[in-house]
């Protein structure tokens, strides 16, 4: 009997001690299994941290880059716009100080005004002063130049297939008929560029005198060349009727106010510096030359008698721009102005042409770029 | 007795029991843990995979802009460059269609080879054909154009201010003498835009056909001018005397091989689809205008008793450039090449300047640009 207890109870023992065993095994195992697990989770959640970051760097990247194209582009446009057609930057080679500080008053054709002079002033950093010599053998040269005044410039930098630019245009002689642009010569073309021909009076390091023109102060220019007759003056050559009956109005008579001459001495104490011009006396002669020709405009010329002053007689606009007529005047009242070298001449014209200077006096904003001393010249056109 | 073993082995199997119980909960939790643990790590693959491609799209994106950012700066470089100097870019508002295929025999001034035609073509997505309205009425026109064979462009575009031009420059009339480069009308300048004028024959849609032209085949064109007698021809215009004695040499006589007009005739089945000119006797006038200016090079003209020939008489040189004078000869010997409308003339001077052309076949490199037939001027050269 006791045999069978004990035997009963080892097997119990054994049945036991072998389950823990099993048991303790089984979870050491687990144990190991569970922590290679969540290491390799840790892992993973760092590199997926890094990732990320390096991720969101990149787009950083990619954006900055993009924005900074994108800007390029646009500055840049034409090239991008028309992938056809090559674009090529033009850059000028110096700028004109005119003696004629604004467009209105400015020959409407070069030479018409022999004492119309300005400097053309080149750019040293482009345009060594070697490149000028045997210029001075040349009695006439050609300027080539930007119409640089031309408000739709930006817009045409920019957007050259889109730029409004007409394909016609009033032509003043057809009193508003119009044209095609390539059939005149209208500052508003695809390529706004200008030609005109001067005198040549004089060349003296980067700077070159010129005489006859018709060019405004701060023009930028790209390009001279010498007036070869043998090329160019063409004299067979025939334009249409329209433009034959030449409608150039020369003025009747110029005279100037008993104080003008005054004036003007008051004003030359400071003009002379930065004149082009030798003596008051030869600046009135520029005047008279100037003023020779009608350079009021077409709508200035055509009805003045529906004009409207200001209380010190000055033009303010055209009756058709209000209702109020009471102060609608005669031509004759009215003060015109043109502006040479910084100074306002202030004139009056009647209706048979008769030109009546009166008055002189610095302009309000003064012309910036004639600073040229007359004295650098004075040997040269002695 | 028997109650005692009853008891013990009650005590075993619950003990037993108790213990398998124990072992399958904490399996069953840690099956379940395991799971969780394997599907987040499933998880944290997944998006790391998808992580690293989105980071690596990005990085592409990256370099692509950046590219393209650089490409972009490069090619405006002028406008970051001179930044105290705008840079108007000027894009071309047509293409010259001329019968010269190259530069040699090109005439060296307008008006010179009165068939020299040319067919300008304007861009209609820049110039509505309206713009060309009036042009017809004038007999002349200006062509303002790029001077686009310049092999210095690119350096010119890309650096203005650092383009390698030359203040001065060789004259041919002064058989190598040099003079300032804006004394002269060579087409190597700061703005290499060329100037020059041509008889107006026709305009239909946005076609203007042009003759006495010196335009080489394929220039662009950046505007067009009426010619206005008043304003551009100067009759007392002077140049310096090195121009006065003008060397443009006009040949003594010129005459056609036998076979000329049988080659030509052949050459003309396919060339006359995109001619200029209306027969086979019209080409052959332009030929004889062409060649009656004595059109070779300086070089070519002063030393071509040391010139040498392969062995089909053709020039390949000068002995100056060799050591070897063997093959020296007589210049009427010399085989010169002229490319009208990819028709390659060949013909011969002799010491008098009787010139024969002898033969006419189509040129190696044909001109891909005169593709106008002649047949759509027809009507109008009528």
């Amino acid at each position: 009997m006791r045999g069978n207890i004990s035997e009963i109870k080892w097997l119990t023992m054994t049945a036991i001690t072998f389950t823990l065993t099993a048991i303790s095994i089984s979870a050491y195992a687990f144990k190991r299994k569970w922590n290679d697990m969540n290491s390799k989770i840790e892992e993973l959640e760092a590199s997926l941290k890094s990732c990320s970051e390096k991720c969101a760097s990149e787009r950083q990247g990619r954006i900055r880059a993009q924005q900074a194209l994108r800007e390029e582009v646009t500055k840049s446009q034409p090239k991008s716009e028309n992938l056809n057609l090559t674009c090529y930057p033009m850059m000028p080679i110096g700028i004109v100080h005119s003696c004629f500080s604004t467009r209105n008053g400015t020959p409407r054709q070069p030479l018409l005004v022999p004492l119309a002079r300005a400097c053309l002033v080149f750019n040293t950093t482009r345009v060594p002063p070697a490149s000028l010599e045997g210029l001075e053998e040349y009695s006439h040269c050609w300027i080539l130049y930007v119409f640089h005044l031309n408000t739709d410039l930006d817009k045409l930098w920019k957007h050259p297939s889109k730029s409004g630019f007409k394909a016609k245009v009033r032509v003043p002689r057809l009193k508003g008929g119009r044209k095609g642009v390539f059939a005149t010569r209208s500052p508003h073309r695809p390529c706004p560029i200008g030609l005109t021909v001067a005198k040549v009076e004089a060349v003296q390091g980067n700077m070159v005198l010129l005489s006859g023109v018709d060019l405004v102060d701060g023009t930028p220019v790209l390009d001279l060349k010498p007036y070869l007759p043998y090329c160019d003056s063409i004299r067979e050559a025939t334009v249409p009727n329209w433009l034959t009956d030449d409608n150039l109005l020369s003025v009747a008579s110029i005279s100037f106010s008993e104080d003008f001459a005054s004036a003007l001495e008051k004003c030359w104490i400071v003009a002379e510096k930065k004149s082009l011009y030798a003596s008051p006396g030869e600046f009135q002669s520029l005047i008279k030359q100037v003023l020779s020709w009608d350079i009021r405009s077409l709508s200035q010329r055509n009805r003045p008698h529906d004009a409207l002053l200001n209380e010190n007689g000055e033009l303010l606009g055209n009756a058709s721009d209000v209702d109020d007529h009471e102060n609608a005047i005669n031509s004759s009242e009215i003060i015109y102005h043109l502006i040479l070298e910084g100074l306002d001449v202030s004139y009056r014209i009647d209706h048979v042409g008769n030109v009546i200077v009166h008055n002189v006096s610095p302009a309000v904003q003064d012309n910036k770029h004639s600073f040229f001393n007359y004295l650098t010249w004075k040997d040269k056109l002695q």
